[in-house]
């Protein structure tokens, strides 16, 4: 039976927000590289970054009808997370819906699906990661769920999981463990800034990670 | 026997060029959601749209000769509609091509196949969807067909009909049918300019459509 | 066993900047329509172009060790040409070892792989052509080559070699014939200036190829 | 609207069965090379060959209530073409269906979408391309047409058109011009005899299509 | 930190040795079209079906160390689920470990990634699901978990759920639902064998399904 | 130019053919994970393998006139190693083609394109080995190379280098290096009979290879 989960726990805004500046890939890292969503997940803007807490929505094949039943559960500071019950790449998704997402102060969309009004939704600023652009329409006909776990692109998603995305892709950061990895991630940045001042003074990795030893030991031989 | 038909009827150029500020979304929808192409036909620039005629070509595969034939036949404001009769992504069109094609009025190209020289060809403002980016040369040893009906990823297109590209894809739509769809879409975007002030405005999309009772009527629970 | 080759011949820096300046379609036919990847590598920036001398790479498959050995072999004006010995996508590369790499004169990487931190990678300018876009991240435990033959994206790359990349593509000059693919080009580029003037002045490649007669010989009828 | 076309004209059934007998490259190339669906309609079955009328039938994406519409229009000796209206891959069609078909005298479904129950549809011998195989269910919800024109798998095929298949993929054949199709396949298969015979006896290509001099003239040095 | 979890719940083996012979599209339909992992995982045989309890094995890209870990934990009856938590294409999976397997009860692997020795394997009757056939090698230097969830082509798998895989493709039930699956899967059997038997006899799914009202009021007209 | 090269140096028949019997994944292996071909080269049989000695052709995209010259060159026990310079996927290789490379004593083809006539190539028993399936015939038109370098689906094959292939793909040796490969194959073989007899017994691997101690001291913890 299809089901909405109107009340979802969510991790501290500024935590989100702090996780988004990190960036996907210093996340992933920060997680001990899980989470990610598969490399088709990508961005129909260039140079945007984001983090926001995950409103989740099952929906059927070429059916979006689920993503008006969703919107009135977004908040600010949400990103939906739209995964289809099976593979179809219509476009669930355009500049009305998210116009009215907008409204309720989401401002950004993570499908495994497709999308369309490409320039309406980068001239409002609205942020989108998909696995397809289509201006294929879609039906009002059957219904899935919103904020019960999804799977979208390969990757787990719980209602109010942290959702990290730029340019790298996407990655899903588990709620009760947001705080945590973040502060695992500002201790990568903190180490990488010392290492990039070296780096860009022409020092070498080779040297800098201690790595000439360990190499000469497994047979690199120079000629 | 390879034929380039010399003639063919084109659609009211005021009707084409409203077709296209209407954009493929809504034109799309508008006649019933057909004739779009398939999602591998990509834009090689960003946030550009356009509507044109169709001069369609049909090429054997990586063979571009019949692109020199097909200029000849171009008027202003048409698009040139290329579909190779075996799916080969070498590159077809380059920007001496397009230099031409400018010459007589037309400025964009939607080909099943590759082109080269990007940079130029941006440069230049010519527009250009494509199923793939290859530097790789065409030969000039085998004939094809100018105006004769063509497939086109995946869309039948008769010469003279409207094409409509913009960055969520290409439609096609039937040169009798312009006047008509044109109608249509327009109706759409008057109907949609009120609801996206309501939806901007905080309204949800499940009052305006009235979805509540068909969604309870489907077993959708509140939990 | 695992080898790094110190000392390779490069190519004319003159010679390499102008190819560059060519472009991967003048120069990939300059030479016979020979050395061009396949299709799947593409640029992650919009709009630039350079040539440099191969530093090649190969590396086990999500690996990224030998980067770090391979960055000390770098000097001004080369092009880092990393190949997996097995496909996976993993995100090799990053801004660090850009950093790094920049450091030392080099400003591209060309990879049959995955590379991530794209915004970080623009906004210093260091240009990228790959296959994938990931944030995942590499281990350090294996060996490869550096300066020997390698098999990037479906071309054979000898270190040292030009390689010559834009929007279209990569394309790979073998060093002992730069020289004389850039005298090819040029005379390409100097042929199609006057081409180009002709055909934007609205002559047809009909005339100005002197194709009407071969057409018909072949058959072509108009109608 | 919605349509059915209860009448349709199909080809000679003498003619459709010989074509049949004759394979799809044979077909294909008698016909100029033209009517070949793409490269990913691929059968389900080995070494199995077939030829019969289309009755076409489109299908909005992941809905297959058409089919049942469409069976009741099957004659003995036709093949069933199915074309989804957008991209959906879903399991459309399976042994109901195929048991149903068959007791109207259709043994072969052609289908750019996919498939489901694969041993039974093998067991009771039905023949199936298709450009997938998938488990997943589709609705009941939304029209199409049967016997109109559709484009399926980047072919043109009008209904009456005479389908061939066999296990190089799938080849349309206009209904008006399959018997002259037959006679020229019947005259390639001739033709192909003689060669066939002195092929296998070891004289060489090279010799009975006596190209040796037009490779001399084209550069071909034997060193 | 890696984990092997030792004790996992396993369904009932009537149940799961029932689901097998129900088979994946109808156990699919009876769990509500949940649970079918991406179409891309397709067997290296042909016309074979099984079910079983999944022992699942997460791995880092390339690497099988962790096969050898799980063979331990297997089970008469069990089947070996594999994600990778990166997609590498390697072969993972041979004939030396489908031996060490089979040794245990296992008989069969289902894998989002490379498979080898397919001969071997086919002729010993170890039964594969896999994304990719690969010879490539991998490594054994990183550690993965042994009965955590997995996600799997596109699928959340649990260790202990119901694995059901043929031609069709792989599904999951959760173990804790298979007996109620059972239940309506055979239901479905059930009613299927007496349309199956009328379809058979010539009668019309329009008629024993009472379609014909319905199409009407959608705007069917036959011409 | 295009070039013949009429004498080629082949490896020991006695050493192909038993390279042959290791299969590839463990001449693979036994040559240091190299010279792998793509996954995307598939095989149009079942359960064969087979080894020669490569005569290779470079072929312009879509034409396969060098198909012809290159069978002049071929000796009992060669296999035909196709590599277009550009990809096209038309079929250039059939039946006809394959009586008369059998005539010569060739029984196998590798071929980075597409091949037709399969249900006639299985017949005859002529193996097959492509990226793609095709009835689209080629021209001839234009040269390309016979018993040159060339890059075949990522894999650089010389003239004379010996190819193994069967259900797992395609693997290139060199010639140069046939004699040594085999010998450290036929280590792997032995070495694995034994362990193949004590895991099929039940041993583990984990206690056959001692890694107990390894993954402990990974951090592997058993729950």
């Amino acid at each position: 039976m299809p089901v909405v989960v109107t009340e979802i726990a969510r991790a501290d805004p500024a935590v989100v927000a702090a996780l988004g500046e990190c960036g996907v890939a210093t996340v992933h890292e920060a997680q001990g590289r899980r989470g990610l969503m598969q490399a088709r997940m990508r961005p129909i803007q260039t140079d945007r970054a984001i983090a926001g807490s995950a409103v989740t929505i099952s929906v059927p094949p070429g059916d979006n009808w689920m993503l008006h039943v969703a919107i009135e559960q977004l908040r600010e500071g949400d990103i939906m997370v739209v995964a289809p019950t099976s593979p179809c790449d219509a476009g669930y998704f355009g500049e009305l819906l998210a116009t009215s997402a907008m409204a309720r102060g989401c401002r950004a969309l993570v499908i495994d699906g497709g999308v369309r009004d490409l320039r309406d939704l980068r001239a409002v600023g609205f942020l989108v990661w998909s696995t397809a652009v289509s201006a294929q329409g879609t039906v009002k006909a059957s219904l899935g769920d919103v904020n019960l776990p999804v799977v979208c692109a390969g990757a787990l998603v719980n209602p109010g999981d942290v959702i990290v995305a730029d340019d790298d892709g996407v990655c899903v950061v588990p709620r009760a463990e947001a705080a945590g990895v973040l502060d695992r991630a500002r201790q990568r940045l903190a180490a990488e800034a010392d290492k990039r001042r070296r780096l860009a003074a022409g020092e070498l990795g080779l040297d800098i990670y201690d790595m000439r030893a360990a190499l000469a030991a497994r047979g690199l031989r120079y000629v």
